[in-house]
């Protein structure tokens, strides 16, 4: 006689230093929980060679992004190397309300503003194995010049400042066990006494 | 350049009524995690068939028993109808040191004391998928008389009061994926920022 109530959808927030290989983390990790909903960033960026328009981002103007600022649409945004980022917050409601979990891919100064607005959110952050280690990913990257790639590796150092208000860290040495982290982790928070509480039935409590 | 700095193991307590299948669980969970040193709790109460000293327990009389307690041995000491059962300071901590997950099966008083003195020790409690199913199980073993076992089950009323205080709750239908979500649990909690910032390396913070 388990009480139906229904379980609202698991925030997911994923952050980690450009060149970590998130999206890689990502894409395996949706292969693997096809129920997940990942929810299409926000940005005034370029898209690079084999992005595509709503499926990495939603490319818009700087215009278009204002006009959202201006109408409150974002759960956050944030600028980040000359461009914004940012997370509609109609999306994410409907999702979480009908049960199904949303994975954000946000930097920093985002996750803590998802934080601050949804203390409940899972917050993880993907780390190279070294730092060395993504110098050279981000080299072997090679979209990009090496005053950018410096600039990046500066980002890096501090974002990882931030690693305090995260709930776990994720080491992205092989793509698979990353993702079978995560897995875990979202397993685990399901479990969380919090979010079972429902599941205990009122005979047992004697009302 | 990953910093290797020792990692202590994980205190992890498991509590769940009487009946739950926790000893099935346990057993399916050890098989799975070798490495998890499975504290054995000490009683006064007598072994039921198929019990081994030194295996489910260690038998011991209620004068050595109370000289435990007397000489502070013990991490967690609780009476329950109407035998001692405790849990050996010393061997937990050597294991901890050495960086070994350490599982303890106690009920939830003695739980509620090794959270005071462990704020770190993550608390697991079962329940059955139902009360009625709770209560099937303790008839289908058959080893208490009817008097014992609904008293058994107004116990299970009272733990389950003390749900809040645990971290995370397991159902226990079937026992592999019982298992397998506290195995998640514990993957998860290794995955902890607390227990990973040895992970960042010193560069990456421009030490």
């Amino acid at each position: 006689m388990i009480r139906k109530k229904k379980k609202r959808g698991q925030l997911i927030v994923l952050s980690g230093p450009s060149g970590v290989g998130k999206s890689t983390v990502i894409s395996e990790l949706l292969s693997e929980r096809s129920d997940i909903h990942f929810s299409v960033s926000f940005t005034t960026r370029q898209p690079r060679v084999g992005e595509a328009d709503g499926v990495n981002y939603n490319f818009v103007s700087r215009e278009t992004f204002e006009g959202m600022i201006a109408r409150e649409e974002l759960l956050e945004h944030a600028e980040y190397v000359g461009n914004y980022y940012g997370t509609s917050l109609k999306v994410i409601q409907e999702k979480l309300d009908a049960g199904i979990d949303v994975l954000l891919d946000i930097e920093v100064q985002g996750a803590a503003k998802v934080r601050a607005k949804c203390p409940e959110a899972v917050l993880i952050f993907i780390i190279p194995p070294s730092f060395e280690e993504l110098s050279r990913r981000l080299h072997r990257r090679a979209t990009d010049q090496e005053e950018v790639i410096q600039g990046r590796l500066q980002k890096a150092r501090e974002e990882y400042r931030q690693i305090p208000n995260y709930d776990y860290m994720v080491v992205n040495d092989k793509v698979s066990e990353a993702a079978a982290e995560i897995i875990a982790i979202l397993t685990a928070e399901g479990c969380r006494t919090r979010n079972r509480l429902h599941l205990v039935d009122d005979v047992s409590l004697g009302r």
